[in-house]
């Protein structure tokens, strides 16, 4: 047991933090989204990432920088504190990683030529369609959208919802779940296609908030209808009936992922509520000295100390035993780093008052982006529930 | 001791029901501002509320309904659960209230006759200009704006921010609250004077968003700038050195007025948590069954029904023993009320899943408008701070 | 709605403050009991009380003081403060209390003679024996103890656990609840009867611990046995299938009585820490400035004026609309008050170091007190899940 | 980084699984104290231990084991799940390992062959009398017990609590701290001084309780006086003055030690409530498919995890860089797993009905423990303030 990063990670994290303050942070201020699309400063960032070897690090690989999750999930944690920017700035932001991800373990030759390369290449964004109004999300063998075949082409009919990037015009190409045969076998119903988004009979309908917040950094939440959208044979991903295990598939990943920048984020935000409880003092008295803000700072230390251990213990056992053997650990990252990270920020913003509600400080927005992420992939308690079942086994055949 | 409402009450609790149903809840679906006014359709539903006799009816004395706080407590209740329409349907918005109660109380006839009654028409908003960026909103001995008497007229140099209201361009009075003699002794430094918005010298200088919400239906939150503002003497409200005191005088009210909007906020949370719980099945189950859900329900029921009960007492306190002698149960319900409606609008939110943090559902604007109360006049830790000196000196004395 | 406590409350409640003061904190040094009966000093408190006018407060009608559950509510506060010795020193300790009311209004004119008279006397005590160990207590439909006719006589055979009262050797009769027709309608199998605690058959097995208490101070818990115990039908109280019923009708008067002593354990546990908390000053300042120690100060009040208010609208509404009128309210306040007051005795304690843990102060024992009652005919979480089935039901027939 | 056991750990994990099921577990049944001594069982038990070879495993050094921090913690969460019998059973209980540590150390030759060597042997017992009733138990420099040279022996007069283990008569050794020097610099005044039981003018004046619990089985926490205390000077540990930082030196350790055992006692708790809850169907539908109930199970687990791996850290961190180095995780782990244990088996007891907080079950005994650690060594408030004291310091002098 060994609790040091090694060699390739310490001098990766030593180069992204120069270049979190050298280009992130200095980018902060001008960078914010009315509407559906990155600010144009964006371009410049990625172009210093690539200069940087700070690019695709997220990739396992010969696609990416071939680092393994234990490797990468103290980089992602670096970049989120700047989550709007930071991950996409360097490639590695969602939906796209997990899109790279499917394509370079699934995709066909012709599909890696021409949607990975691109996405490899930052000149084009994508998206997940996945999640529907009528279904809960966390139940993915419910989806209603269906992928019939019909000759040499694949026809789509469907209503998508919260899908995350969709807004953004240079979304190029949306990875579609649905069922190819409603009557197999529950998990082997679902497939993905590619499905380009300037194809006839789909509409991006319309962009969906959060919290008041488009989300504009990264191309915001859309809804999507698929009508008789008609795309060739060879638009699927792996095999009719794969769906299912692909999602799987980049769900580990995913997580660890979400939940390192999570860390970041609740970094950020203890940050700038120890920095404001020095600089502020109502009542002739610096908030750092009142003892219910101590309070909060000392829980924010121990809480993300004990949530980052646990999300790097699940990278290892990733890498060691697999996303099989790490299903508890990555369930329990999924419960309890979004939650824990909320808690912080909300802390956060009290000591900032009204202005860590506002646009003046990156807390609220911040805050928003945590909630959310108690809800993504399924609400916590769906995870708790599975958990616990896995958990209350272990005693079932043991007198 | 008897826990029912007077016929009085009662009669316009069903006069109000009737009118939520009628104009209100109708209302809500097209009831959105992108940007920073109410939508038009608020003017014919003022109309709707003049006819039925729901006007005013914050106002106690001659000038309003007549009310007592305990007769209007319910009131403010029902209007709560659509907080961005009904308390402005029926003039009964903040914070147009605080401003025509000390106008009322306070104001000269002069000063009635050129505000309160457009006021109490409903042709004009106003604002209240306390909360500075410097300065800890909590603490307003320590304003820096400062009024300065040159001869006829006072000048007034400041910076405020997060002014509720002053971005909506039919606001047209600010009640500014400055230092008239800073070398006094602490609680009478302060003066409020009257500034209408197109005094030149006085810039409305942006919005700012809550939770990226621009809460544009009362207006939004406006950071100001005064540079030498000139207004005639005539439009100091009350005294010189009386502007603390006034503001006191407003807050019992106010915070009646909020906590019972929250607990209606509240109860719409639980309803929509409750039709969600039973439309929603998850796995084939529905949401009303699981056990989870059932505790958020619960759990949801029984703080509501302790939040109003204190509420209603803290009113009836003010109605009997006045404003000071209710001083612990205003504090009181500013401490428990919005962080127990917040973590029910939480729920409420996680039981709708993505919707519930989308524009689809009320919730997400709920919880903003909640989260935001438990910083408005003062974070709730500074409240928790004074009230536990106040229980601690009933010991103090006593061995 | 009016908040005042009338005459005879008034009266009452200053008259056993007095009480208080006078006898009952003074006896407190000497009270404990490290067996199973109370100390012997609680005789002359019993004279004292009975002189004083204090004696047999909780039961209506003519056997007792007459007073409603709104009268009675804050004196049953009053006795929490000391809930070792006061309730038993007044007559009005559970579990008697409830047997009292049962006797008073199911008993046969000889069982009242035999039983109810010494009872209201305070020569004996009482036990209800109907909790089982292989039974959720919250489950009173599982019984699984048989009540048989044969002849003249009953036959009882089953085995009961945490009985409480059952060890103090002056707890002569026990009211056993068993089924005497395992065949009927759910809510008609069960009987009560009345066993004298001498009778053969009957075993008192051993006193059951409460975290390392015995509450010897009024006879601890027992499990019992009962072994073809054999009573006359002239002990069954009422008729046979009626047992539900009756424990039905003791339940809600019961739990008010709890927690209005609960909201005096919590008073009393707050103004320990108060006290402690001006005394002590670790590090040079004293507990009373710390900022943790006022937000618990603070919370503890306001959680205590939140909860007292829903305990009285329930006492309220069962004596203006009955035991079933109130049924929402009297399930709310078994939900929050126990675990609202062990939260604030949990403060206290801290505040207390490690004497707060020890016999020096009453913190410990009052915390295992409200401990037990989160568990007390059945855990908050069963009562929580019926509260809302009866909030969701509101919604199953509205569209 | 790496999250495997070596295989020294391994192996004597493995044996000491062993030994639980062997011998520990099974002496549970009978292993109850009343009184203030251990049960007589013991001693068979520590026969067992030293033939299997687990005995001393918590003394790093020639005198014990041998093994690291990193080694040790895994084996003292496994005593933590029967923390009665297994950490006496392996002499590895507190306060002995603390005291032989610091013997170890710290003592001459003859001190060590006098005191370290039965202690060693598990022939005697000792305890550490710091605590005192006048002061906060967190802030050691505020020590009243006075330690006066006169000519060849030392003179102590004091008084002292809540010493753990001085009520069985088989500790025959106490340090005791006391100031030798109240003039000297803040650090330096205090001295620890080995007193021997039988030394005249030491009383032992009697037992204190724990929630009830006199925790016989390590000899329950005596309070102390010391008057005209005589010793001889070569009892001194160390040099005059060194008191404060011999303290400190032990702090680390055992802080390791209690919260791993925790652990343990946590992974108990779970355990049980998993056994409990398949066990159990009220209503018809086992407690485990109870929502609520999988909520407590899957939230365990996760804060189970995530309190072990921080103690584990803090322990490799001690192992690396030292007592100093360690110092803000060494402080963490005692402000999060107390708590975080204490609600795991609070939720545990729930799941157990009135028969958890008795003694049928090790739930209520293993409660009071883990609340009582929220307080040892100083409440967690004082830890939390000094942790946020340092963080707070990394931004002190950037900008």
């Amino acid at each position: 047991m060994d609790f040091e990063f090694d060699a390739t990670t310490e001098d990766y994290r030593k180069r992204l933090l120069a270049f979190m303050d050298e280009h992130v942070y200095p980018a902060e201020a001008g960078y914010h989204s009315d509407g559906w699309e990155p600010p144009a400063v964006l371009e410049s960032l990625k172009v210093a990432a690539k200069a940087a070897g700070l690019w695709n690090l997220f990739l396992p690989g010969e696609h990416g920088a071939g680092l393994t999750n234990l490797q990468y999930a103290p980089l992602a944690e670096i970049t989120g504190r700047s989550p709007a920017i930071a991950p996409a700035a360097l490639n590695c932001a969602a939906p796209d990683t997990g899109n790279m991800e499917v394509l370079a373990e699934f995709g066909t030759p012709q599909q890696r030529e021409q949607w990975l390369r691109p996405l490899l290449d930052g000149t084009i964004r994508s998206a997940f369609a996945m999640t529907e109004p009528q279904v809960a999300s966390s139940d993915a063998t419910n989806i209603g959208t269906r992928i019939e075949r019909d000759g040499d082409e694949y026809v789509i009919n469907g209503h998508k919802f919260y899908i995350t990037g969709a807004m953004n015009p240079n979304c190029r190409i949306f990875i579609v779940m649905g069922k190819t045969d409603p009557d197999a076998e529950r998990h082997v119903q679902q497939s993905q296609i590619l499905v380009p988004r300037d194809t006839p009979g789909l509409t991006v309908k319309r962009g969906m908030t959060v919290f008041g917040y488009t989300d504009g950094d990264h191309g915001g939440h859309a809804e999507l209808i698929f009508e008789n959208v008609r795309v060739p044979v060879s638009n699927l991903i792996g095999v009719e009936g794969g769906g299912f295990a692909i999602s799987q598939a980049r769900l580990g990943p995913g997580r660890i992922h979400h939940c390192m920048r999570l860390i970041g984020m609740a970094e950020r935000g203890l940050e700038l509520m120890c920095r404001r409880s020095l600089a502020r003092a109502p009542f002739g008295k610096p908030l750092a000295e009142q003892g219910v803000v101590q309070d909060w700072i000392a829980e924010s230390r121990v809480r993300i100390e004990q949530a980052r251990l646990l999300v790097l213990k699940a990278a290892w056992l990733m890498d060691t035993v697999g996303n099989k053997g790490a299903h508890t650990e990555i369930q329990a990252i999924k419960i309890v780093v979004p939650s824990t990270v909320e808690w912080i920020l909300d802390k956060a913003i009290q000591a900032h008052g009204a202005a860590g509600t506002s646009q003046d400080t990156p807390l609220a927005a911040l805050w928003a982006a945590a909630r959310t992420l108690r809800l993504a992939d399924g609400p916590d308690e769906v995870h708790k529930r599975s958990l616990a079942r896995r958990e209350l086994n272990r005693y079932r055949s043991r007198p």
